[in-house]
């Protein structure tokens, strides 16, 4: 099990959506393609007035507060819905798919069988998995506002770091199962301290097959007409025993009507609607298209290697899934930016924007010539954009064996330093979990190691091309496929026991390492060090600040009226039950049904039902809605939030979007952005047709 | 031998560059970053006074004549220089490598092991092959006009082609070994006549081993610094003796310097600079992109597949060469319209095109919105070009039987109609050739046909979408890859004999067979009809319509001064020994070394020095210039051309361009696009010292 790969396949996608490390706040004007429904709301500013205007119906506090406390946040990337009043969560298959590989056995692949408790003597433990719960949310910017009054610099880093650790502690003091955090909003516009209800002891109660949970497989992802019961269920334990969860959702058992209003209450993980359009271009013309094709020719190698059988089918899964995924991901990005309606928008934003501040003299002497700096720093990172990507972002291209040899040669060096002075990773508060992934017993494929390590220096080679100083390093005399299997072929680093030699034994034991993987990082780990520091120094920073003087007019012009950038925390985004138009003129309708399934079935996978629906399938209401389109602002982190109607019942899982709403990470298109949810009919249904989970069907319509 | 994949990769790489059946005038501004440089000039209308402006030196009548009977266009796609008045011929390695494969036998593999005749008796035939010099140009502008004169629509093009029968036919009258064409500048502009003198028995001399010719492979395609012997020499004969050519080049052995100024004489294939930028936009944006990503995926599962053993990697070999030559072509040219700069000037263009013609009465009035028919039928392109590419344009995406089946199937329908009614390629002009290569020895690899056909499904289902009725049709209830497989493995298609019988059999014989190609081409024949005809009608007819009338405004307002679009017919391009600077400030030198040839070979392939060079690689003179770069503007079609100094000499053989020249289908960029030449210097030491082909040299010094 390769666990940093079994994690929810929207919690990888929004590890692909930031190209800097950038988070800021977000601006919305009136002006089409947006739509309305545009917005991540957080529950203590939720904008009731519009809301009501455009949906004719807002909730009223009592509704927010109860929806709040119903929906669980899934720490590592997904969302939930608490829906009985034991604890039992709802979410989806792939939010529950790490567990559920966890708990299978050789001979007995529970991903592919699926999982069904039948009673809580059944419910399984789903190590290292927690759910959080949003309990109170408290506006702390006036503290941190005094804490930092007249700081700047590193002094204002420092002033800000200790006041909000201040904070955060007296926030937990002596409340067990509590877990507080700061949260900045609108790039340090807002302060905002969350404190949870944690629940760490999590059992699994249900999930179905991968085939019925990703029916459709990568043909599908991301597409609508969609045929997936992507849901799963565990339950929230305190002491031994089932939580005592009051505050819960119910389940709606009727079928959702088109243009109703609909509403998701989730963690959307991150978004980066402030880039500027001199960022946007860059993205679009350089930036995606080169990654595009890096997925699209490793797809290729790990199709063809995974055809070769069914060992190297299962060791290449994980890793082909994620190049499919983040393939989709990048193409749905790209045409959003190519959109002229979209591109539109964000230059009149930009464009308003600059009128506002330029009106304000206050304003325009903060914000000073932010808009210049970024599109300088981007214009100076184009230069070695590529250099940075391979010698210090993606050495290996997601080798395990590379990324211990990396891990282990900076380890050495980095301990060696002041706390202060070292490399994210290795600094006191974070050394324990690199430490950690290190000595994991990570299993190593090594065929798998040597088809991406020989894919790394390849595209390397090809983009910096032969004549480039770092690739001759890289390679020496040797090609990158001669490489690649001398380097897996001789390491040890699979070894956990070896490693665990080599991390103790620090920098000594780096430099006396014969190991042909450390001396090749260590051959070139100085440029890759170089390359970062320029990266820093000529990019990220310059970019940084002006960002944030930029966020700060944001919030000075816009204020609340415009939502913050996902930050991973509770949201609450409103819609409608509703299909699109493509662009193409092809209309899609905003249901499935079960009817649909049938037809769709082809016997030959991904289009393959499992044995249970097999034989289920002509006894189920052709009529039943199984999945569902509506316009709802969500992005990656949002896997498996409950899709809410007016009456606060959970009417779906939401576990997608359309290939449009890839675009929502710089921009809500609300004539083509949607989400993509299961319906409870379609869960009902099959729970108590399909499964007879009689037990769990009760529970949930109580 | 697969026939079809063996020409030389600059003809495959003219066949990827039209997006369209469009050929027309070219608009060239003073306005950067087109260059000075800019134009394929014919050798009647050559710019002598700008050209002397510009260089400071231009050639007279004598030299253009001299070198345009000195040049020779190999048909098929390539250019060479006559290079003794024995009928020696120059030209690229990949111009002959197709003669060299043919010539190869099991065990005696030439393409790897090079080839020198030994005396005129070991010059050996290539068949197929024929050589052609321009001997005279005559304007027939005037002729064509008055045939045509009142004449529209239909009755127009018979006119048209009557005359222009009636003038080739008289222009070869009674004279033997002569051809003439009609050729077309401007879109119609002007009408030549030109006449050939034409060889069609041509022997191989010399080529050198492909890891010589091709020493880099596909890292250094399109990249400089470069150290390829890409070279070949074949004889002229005539009534089975060399032929006499009293005019022919003289090798120019004294090292290139610096901002010489150079000409290229050679046969440029094609370039599509008259598109609007509405047109631009769309390969930019949605063509390139998409084109880029399947072209990377095909070229991972081909790389895996080659990997499996030599046989796998004989099997791919050419399939492999071309998706990636592919690539690189369409990287440069996404690259050049991504360019603010680049597309800055396409737009100033077109805006001082829309100026000129608004200012003058009659001919706003003879172009009309040509600008807005064109940009609507774009448009309403991007609605089903993905279809029509899929359905129409590339099923089986390269595979022969899948070619052999199509064949079949529309022969079958075509032939049963009128002349005049039929579909390219099955007119009575042209189904001779169709049959032929029907009906050609051609081998059928089948685990390639597979992985291809399988490829083709593939990413028409991901591109159209599993829900499409032309995927449901193609597909039914089976995967990609089984249905691949089943028709591969059932189809008797691979055997010429079935292919006659079916092909003589004629429609009976089609609708009879159980054949599973047959049967499922059959199936969906209908659909690939009906969008090619769609595309005619929305598409092809209306851009082709709009883009004469807007050719015809742009001769009359700028004649001459504008080279036209490139059609596969001698021209002339000026230019200086020149390297480049790199957006990233990268400088690249105008010229590489022996020296630099040691410091690039690793003894891995691509970078494996052949045996006769490792063996003399240390005794030959480090300072001579290997390959060089220039600033002609040349295209596809050019590779054999000659580099000719100012004493009408041969200082090289161009083979290529650097990746910015591949923006040259779209514009000429003078700070970027350069061509590539093995140099003289190069040529003679290595023909001396490696190959001891002294005789080879003596002649060539004469």
């Amino acid at each position: 099990m390769r666990q940093k790969q079994i994690g929810p396949y929207w919690v990888r996608k929004m590890n692909v959506k930031r190209p800097f490390g950038l988070a800021a706040a977000f601006l919305a004007l009136a002006v089409a393609p947006a739509g309305a429904e545009e917005g991540m709301w957080t529950f203590d500013k939720f904008p009731s007035v519009k809301v009501k205007a455009d949906l004719g119906w807002a909730p009223d506090q009592a509704w927010l507060d109860h929806v709040r406390l119903s929906s669980a946040r899934i720490e590592g990337g997904c969302s939930s819905a608490i829906v009985s009043a034991e604890g039992l969560v709802q979410t989806n298959h792939h939010c529950v798919v790490g567990c559920v590989q966890n708990l299978s056995a050789p001979g007995n692949d529970l991903v592919v069988t699926g999982y069904l408790a039948r009673g809580r003597a059944e419910e399984r433990p789903c190590p290292g998995m927690a759910l959080q719960v949003l309990t109170d949310i408290t506006d702390i910017t006036a503290e941190i506002a005094k804490a930092t009054a007249g700081a700047t610099g590193a002094a204002l880093t420092k002033a800000r770091n200790a006041a909000e650790s201040r904070l955060q502690k007296a926030c937990m003091k002596n409340r067990e199962g509590r877990s507080c955090e700061v949260v900045s909003l609108y790039e340090g516009g807002r302060y905002n301290l969350y404190g949870y209800k944690r629940y760490e002891d999590i059992r699994l109660v249900f999930a179905p097959e991968l085939g019925t949970a990703f029916f459709g497989g990568d043909p599908d992802n991301f597409n609508f007409p969609r045929y997936c019961l992507d849901v799963g269920y565990v339950r929230l334990y305190e002491n031994g025993k089932p939580a005592s969860t009051p505050e819960h959702f119910k389940l709606r058992a009727a079928p959702l009507a088109a243009e109703e209003p609909v509403f998701v209450s989730g963690n959307p993980g991150g978004t980066s609607r402030q880039l500027t359009t001199a960022e946007l271009a860059f993205q679009r013309d350089y930036v995606l298209p080169w990654r595009l094709n890096m997925h699209a020719e490793l797809r290729g190698r790990l199709l063809a290697f995974a055809a070769l059988g069914a060992e190297e089918q299962r060791i290449a899964s994980d890793t082909l899934f994620s190049q499919e995924n983040s393939f989709k991901a990048r193409i749905g990005m790209r045409l959003a930016l190519v959109d002229p309606a979209v591109f539109g928008v964000k230059q009149a934003e930009e464009a308003d924007l600059i009128k506002r501040i330029g009106a304000d003299a206050k304003l325009k002497a903060e914000v000073g010539d932010a808009f210049g700096e970024i599109a300088r720093a981007t214009s100076a990172f184009s230069a070695f954009n590529q250099f940075y990507y391979y010698a210090e972002q993606a050495p290996g291209y997601g080798s395990e064996l590379m990324n211990f040899a990396r891990t282990l040669v900076r380890g050495a060096a980095e301990r060696a330093k002041p706390d202060g002075q070292r490399l994210p990773g290795y600094t006191d508060a974070t050394i324990g979990k690199t430490e950690a992934d290190l000595l994991a017993a990570t299993p190593v494929e090594k065929p798998l190691e040597t088809l991406l390590i020989s894919f790394w220096l390849s595209k390397t080679r090809e983009y910096l091309t032969a004549d480039d100083p770092f690739v001759r390093k890289l390679l020496g005399k040797e090609s990158p496929e001669g490489l690649a299997a001398r380097l897996v072929v001789g390491t040890k680093l699979g070894d956990r026991a070896e490693r665990a030699r080599l991390w103790k034994g620090g920098a000594k034991a780096i430099a006396d390492s014969r190991d042909p993987l450390i001396v090749f990082v260590r051959n070139w780990d100085e440029d890759a060090r170089a390359i970062r520091k320029r990266y820093e120094e000529e990019v990220d920073g310059p970019i940084v600040l002006a960002h944030q003087r930029l966020a700060k007019a944001r919030f000075a012009l816009y204020g609340d009226a415009l939502s913050p950038d996902a930050t991973f925390t509770l949201r609450l985004s409103y819609g409608r039950v509703r299909g699109w138009t493509e662009p193409s003129g092809r209309v899609v309708e905003p249901f499935t049904y079960f009817s649909g399934l049938s037809a769709r079935a082809t016997g030959a996978p991904p289009f393959k039902l499992a044995p249970s629906w097999e034989k289920r399938i002509t006894s189920l209401e052709p009529g039943t809605i199984f999945d569902v389109s509506t316009t709802n602002d969500i992005i990656g982190g949002n896997s498996g939030s409950p899709l809410i109607d007016r009456e606060g019942r959970v009417a779906g899982a939401i576990f997608d979007g359309n290939i449009h709403s890839l675009g929502g990470n710089y921009i809500y298109d609300g004539r083509l952005n949607r989400t993509v949810s299961v319906a409870s009919t379609a869960i009902l249904a099959a729970l108590s047709e399909v499964y007879g989970a009689s037990d769990l069907v009760a529970e949930l319509k109580q």
